[in-house]
C-alpha cells in the first residue's frame, strides 16, 4: 500500500492526460484504446508500441496520431517506418525502444500492457521517470517488485493495478485504512481443470488447458490459470502492490469469477468487488481513477439468479501455486527464475512437448538449482531470467541434469 | 448521502466520547455495551434508558455509572429511583424522558436502539440538538425521514447506520463518489418462508414466522422479515439515509445473509460488504467509524466452502415489500400509517388472531383509507400514527368498514 496511499495524483481533473500504451496491439492494449475512444477529450495519446503486429500498429498510428511508436522487432520497425512516412509519427525500433517510450518526455500515464518478462524494464523505467503507471503486466512485479516499489516510493509514483483481482483489492481498500487490513483474499476461477485429481490431469492436452471457463485471455496466461501459477504470481504482485506481508494474502477458488477479490478487515468485515468477468472494467478504472466513468457494461443482474461458490484451492493437484508462494517467500532472484522457467515450460506444453504434470516438476528442479541473489540489481534479475531459461531448456531436452 | 458526505465528524480521535444509549436493555443496546466493554477508554457513558426492564437497567447503572437513566414507564421509573438512591445516577421517567436523554447536555454520540415508532421523536430531538446519531431504529426514518434528514442537513449532523444492510452500503460507498452510484442493492434473507407460494402460506403459524434462518432478532422484526415488510422499510430507510431516489434502491434475495448489501457504480463495478450475520459488526462499525477496531468475530472462512445464492424477491407471495415501496413513493404521512398499522397487525398475528395472508390485506385497506398529508410536521406524523392504529384495530375487530 506504500505506493497507493498518501500519494497525491498529479493529474488535474478534467484535463487531457498524455498517455503512453506499451503493448497497444495486444488484448489489454486494444481494450485500453476502446476506453479512450469513449473519452477522447480526456486523453492525448503520446505513444504506442507493438511487438510484431505492425499492421494493427499502422492502423492505430493513422487513427490516434501519436508522436512516437515503438516496435520491439528491429526489422519490422524499419518496415513500419517506411509505411508511415506520410504521418508525423516517429517510429523507433528494438527492445530498447520500449524503455525510450516508457520514459517519453511529457507523458503522464504509462499503461504497461506488455506480456511476460518484457514488462519488467519498461515498468521500472516509467516509475524511475516519475510516471503514473497503469500496470497490466504482473511479471514486472513478480520479478522486480522490490526494485519497482522502492523506486515508486522514492519518486512518489502511483502504480494503479489493471489485473482484475488487484483492481478489485485496490477498490475494496477504500473502505478502511492500511493498518486495518487483516487479509487480502485473491479469488481464482480454478481454471478448466478445477476439481480434477492428479490422475485425471495426467493426459490433459493444450487444447483442454486453453478452454478457460470465464475469461478470454492470451494463451500463456490461460495455461497459467490452468496450473494456478497465475494466481501464485498474483500473490507476489499483491504483496508488492499493496505493501503486505505475503502471509496476509490468501487464495480462494471461486469458479464463477464474479467476485474479483476481497479485503478482510480487522473487525471481521469483508469488502468485495464484483462484476462480470470483463477486462474492460479494471482497464477503465485504472484510466478513470480516482473517478468512475460510465461503461457500456452491465453489472450482474442478481435477480436472474446467481450462485457464487467458494472453496479451498487444491494445492496437491496444482503445485504451481505453492511454487510461486515459495519463490515469493525466498525472494531475491528466485521469482525471476520461476517466471522464466515457467515461460519456457508453458511454451513447451503448448507445443505438446511437455505433459501438464511434468511442468511443475521442471520448475521445481530449476528453482532448486538456483543460487538466489538477494536485493538484486536489474542486471542480476535479467541474468537470473536468462539463466533459468537456459536451465529449463536443458532440462526439457533431457540433455542436462534435470 | 447528504447526511453522510462532506460533514466533518467533530469527534477527536483517541479522546473519550460521551455517549447516550437509548434502549440500552434491548438486543442492540446490550450489544452496544459489549462493544464499549472492550474499548472502555474510548467512551464515557452519559446516559442509558429502558422501556420496562429496570432490573437490567439497575445493573447497568451500577456498572457504567451514567449521569442519567431514563425509564419510559413512569411507575417503574419511581421504583428504579428508589432502588438506586445510593448511586449518583439521576433517574428520569415517562415518554418525555427519552427526549430529554436524546438532547442531554454534552453528549456527542446518541445510539438510538429503540423499538418501532418510539424511535422517531428521540432521533429527531438528538439530530436537532446537533448530536451524531448511530441509528438502529429504522422506523424513525420510515415515518420521519424527511424531517430528520432536513434537520441533519441544517445542523450538519452525521447519521451512522447500525442496520446491517445500511452499514454495508455505508461501507461500500467509500469506493466511489455520490454521483457515481447507479444503484444500491439491499439483500434480504427471504426469511423462513422463502420459496413458499400463497397457497403454502395460508396456514403458517407465528412460531413458523419466528423461526428465522440466520438472524437472532426481536419478535416484531422477525415477523417483518417473514413478510418482507422489514425489507420494504429498509428501502425507505436507505432512501433517506443516503439521499437516493427510491428507484435507485433494489432488493435481492440472498438466503445465506453473508452479503449484507451492495452498491453498483456507473462503471459496472459492484462493491459488497460481507460478514457473518452478527449485529456486533455493524454496531461496532457505527461506534468506531471512521476507524475500524478489532472484533472478536471471525470473517467467513471461504476455504471451508461457501455457496451464496441471489434471486428475485417474490412480490406476489410477499406483497408487504410493494406496500412499503408504494408508501415511500407517495410519501407524506403514508409511511407512518403503514408502520403503525403494521405494528398492530404483527401483534395480532403473533397472538394467533390474524392469518399471515390477511395481514397485508388489512394494511392495504388502512393505507387506502388514509388521506395523506404532505410535508407533515412531527405532530401530523404522530396523529397519522395513532389514526392508523385505531383504523387497524377497528378493521381487525371486524366492527369497522375494513
Amino acid at each position: 500500500m506504500a505506493t497507493l496511499s498518501g500519494i497525491i495524483i498529479k493529474r488535474e481533473m478534467g484535463m487531457s492526460r498524455r498517455i503512453i500504451i506499451l503493448g497497444s496491439t495486444g488484448s489489454i492494449g486494444t481494450q485500453t484504446l476502446q476506453v479512450i475512444d469513449r473519452f477522447t477529450a480526456k486523453f492525448t495519446i503520446a505513444g504506442l508500441s507493438a511487438g510484431k503486429n505492425i499492421d494493427l500498429l499502422e492502423r492505430q498510428i493513422r487513427k490516434y496520431r501519436p508522436e512516437v511508436a515503438a516496435v520491439a522487432d528491429e526489422e519490422r520497425a524499419v518496415q513500419l517506418r517506411n509505411r508511415t512516412r506520410d504521418t508525423r509519427t516517429a517510429v523507433i525500433g528494438g527492445e530498447k525502444s520500449l524503455l525510450e517510450l516508457a520514459s517519453w518526455p511529457g507523458a503522464e500515464l504509462v499503461v504497461v500492457a506488455l506480456v511476460g518478462f518484457s514488462g519488467f524494464q519498461p515498468t521500472l523505467a516509467a516509475v524511475k521517470e516519475g510516471r503514473t503507471v497503469a500496470l497490466a503486466n504482473k511479471e514486472a512485479l513478480v520479478v522486480g517488485g522490490e526494485l519497482i516499489t522502492a523506486a515508486a516510493k522514492q519518486r512518489q509514483v502511483f502504480i494503479i493495478p489493471v489485473d482484475s483481482e488487484h483492481s478489485a483489492i485496490f477498490q475494496c481498500l477504500h473502505a478502511g485504512r492500511e493498518v486495518e487490513v487483516k487479509k487480502v483474499i485473491l479469488t481464482a476461477s480454478g481454471g478448466p481443470f478445477l476439481g480434477k485429481s492428479l490422475e485425471q490431469l495426467k493426459d490433459v492436452k493444450p487444447s483442454d488447458a486453453l478452454n478457460h471457463p470465464n475469461w478470454e485471455m492470451g494463451q500463456k496466461v490461460t495455461v497459467d490459470s490452468a496450473t494456478l501459477m497465475n494466481k501464485g504470481f498474483e500473490v507476489l504482485e499483491a504483496r508488492w502492490l499493496f505493501g503486505l506481508e505475503q502471509e496476509k494474502i490468501d487464495v480462494v477458488i471461486h469458479p464463477e469469477s464474479i467476485v474479483h477479490s476481497m479485503v478482510e478487515f480487522i473487525d471481521g468485515s469483508v469488502i468485495a468487488q464484483m462484476g462480470l468477468p470483463e477486462m474492460l472494467l479494471p482497464i477503465q478504472y485504472a484510466l478513470s481513477y480516482p473517478q468512475r466513468w460510465e461503461a457500456p457494461l452491465p453489472a450482474p443482474d442478481w435477480k436472474k439468479g446467481y450462485t457464487l461458490n467458494f472453496l479451498a484451492p487444491d494445492r496437491v493437484s496444482f503445485p504451481c501455486l505453492d511454487l510461486a508462494c515459495r519463490a515469493g517467500e525466498k525472494g531475491g532472484t528466485l521469482p525471476a527464475v520461476l517466471n522464466a522457467a515457467n515461460e519456457i515450460t508453458v511454451h513447451k506444453f503448448l507445443q505438446g512437448k511437455l505433459s501438464f504434470l511434468h511442468l511443475p516438476v521442471i520448475l521445481e528442479k530449476v528453482m532448486d538449482r538456483h543460487e538466489v541473489k538477494y536485493n538484486p540489481s536489474p542486471g542480476e534479475i535479467i541474468d537470473a531470467h536468462y539463466w533459468a531459461i537456459e536451465e529449463a531448456r536443458i532440462g526439457l531436452e533431457g540433455n542436462g541434469p534435470l
